[in-house]
């Protein structure tokens, strides 16, 4: 089945210990979509400037991406970030975020993009979020990701907001932020006690937990000593386990796990380069090969 | 076979979030010991003072642990340890430490365990840790542990003892003090220079790490919401880890990795009460559920 992203796509700057990366494509929906197009179509939803380079737009050529659903907006300029990781690169320091067109009016979903089953609604303002769900028709599955700043500044909004979805990825420190529970299962149960069916806390280098009500696992990261770049690994996470769950067409427990898994593998292929650059270069055989080696690997007697 | 453990046995005043346990028994190779007892025998080596309580021996009995390198020094007292665990409860503030008879001379393997295969030396000065390796007659595998102070105070003396072993477990902490790595993978590797054929790095709640030459892996820890006391989570980590080889007498990558397994299962029993209390409780068939609990978790199409 189809999946739908809304989210940003933009212009990165980013340092890490490995070196700079300067005017680079960038953007949760971005990461997303790119990363998610290696298992199902994919239906883009977001808005850029006119100075959004073609040089990137051809990135999502033949590619089963829909870009019917991105908005190019005259008179406006894309979205850029510029970031910096140091010691263990497990969090960004953002030194400068340009919101240009994000901060206008947000993109509206086609017509032709409302009736998709699976849909994945990338960081933004929880109240944007809600706007995009009252525009689905019959969505299957609804997850949404979120930050910080919407936790503590907008909290009411985002409550409504997780009401409204059946499944939140946040990362750990957001989690304990928006329960003030410490430990991360009973952090992910108060988080369903807000709405949502299920919760997937990203721990980054450490893997990801998912809590529901009947049931707890984790899974590790997919390990790599090669990490470059760990910008998108959460979004890529996201494509690699929605990407899964549309592709199969299925959402239960046992569709959740092989979900999860391909979210390992994707992220791990995407921290591997600055950018999209390893996303792009792979294929559905480089995160099948992966995803074989992480099965071995937690295979045991 | 027989597994062999060096290390303290002593007194722990532990306090956390859910409450103070006073005057417990505590002690690395206690928490190995009664751990591993569940796999396979034990032999345990270890010193105590005269004021070590009746009670808490009593607790060994009936169990497979030879108690012949257990002795009471006249005279002398017990190691006491009065620890506090605040927040995620991954670390310790040690509030006060005794060594009392552990700031003596270490205790003798008695000439009877000196044929042992399988060795754990658990934390202690490493100086002390070659000696224990010099009393061995023909040692199949020999772990060690280590920590923080050995690294900064000791070094030269550590990495003497780390060209002796054929593996060490440290936590990810140590790992990256030792080699000034900051990714795991890295560490592991730097770690292998000075000597080990296998690193295993201990994450605490998130799980453990086999770095060898030839092979990389990472186990998640057993999810548990229900952690009472993290005190001995590594020490029963490292028993479930060498009770596995000692007790199917093998040392290959498969066997690893089985072995990390039952480590990640035996530490997540532990923590769940404090002290030795859930240990104690413990029968195989706990460690069997629950290791069928985690393939189970770790299984996916």
């Amino acid at each position: 089945m189809s999946l739908l992203v809304t989210g940003t796509v933009g212009i990165d700057t980013v340092e890490t210990p490995h070196g700079t990366a300067n005017d680079v494509l960038g953007g949760s929906a971005c990461y997303f979509s790119l990363a998610a197009s290696l298992l199902t179509p994919v239906r883009l939803v977001c808005v850029v400037g006119e100075d959004f380079p073609e040089k990137f737009r051809n990135l999502f050529a033949n590619r089963p991406i829909d870009l019917a659903g991105m908005e190019t907006r005259a008179g406006s300029k894309t979205f850029r970030w510029h970031g910096r990781y140091v010691g263990d690169m497990n969090h960004a320091e953002t030194l400068r975020t340009d919101l240009n067109v994000v901060a206008e009016a947000p993109p509206k979903i086609p017509e032709a993009f409302r009736d998709t089953g699976y849909v994945f609604l990338a960081n933004t303002h929880p109240a944007i979020q809600r706007r995009f769900i009252e525009q689905l028709r019959s969505p299957k599955l609804i997850v949404c990701d979120t930050m910080n700043l919407w936790i503590n500044e907008f909290r009411d909004d985002l409550v409504k907001t997780l009401s409204a979805v059946d499944g939140v990825v946040l990362n750990d420190g957001e989690a304990r932020l928006l329960t003030g529970q410490t430990d991360l299962i009973r952090a992910g149960l108060d988080v369903i006690k807000m709405g949502p069916t299920f919760v997937v806390i990203k721990k980054g280098e450490h893997g990801a937990m998912l809590v529901s009500p009947d049931e707890v696992f984790v899974l590790p990261a997919f390990p790599t000593a090669n990490v470059k770049d760990p910008t998108g690994a959460g979004d890529s996470f996201a494509a690699g386990m929605m990407g899964h769950l549309a592709a199969i067409d299925r959402i239960d427990a046992g569709a959740m796990k092989g979900a999860m898994a391909r979210g390992a593998c994707m992220a791990s292929i995407t921290i591997e380069s600055f950018s999209l650059d390893s996303i792009l270069a792979a294929k559905r055989e480089t995160l099948d090969a992966r995803l074989t080696k992480y099965k071995q690997m937690l295979s045991f007697d």
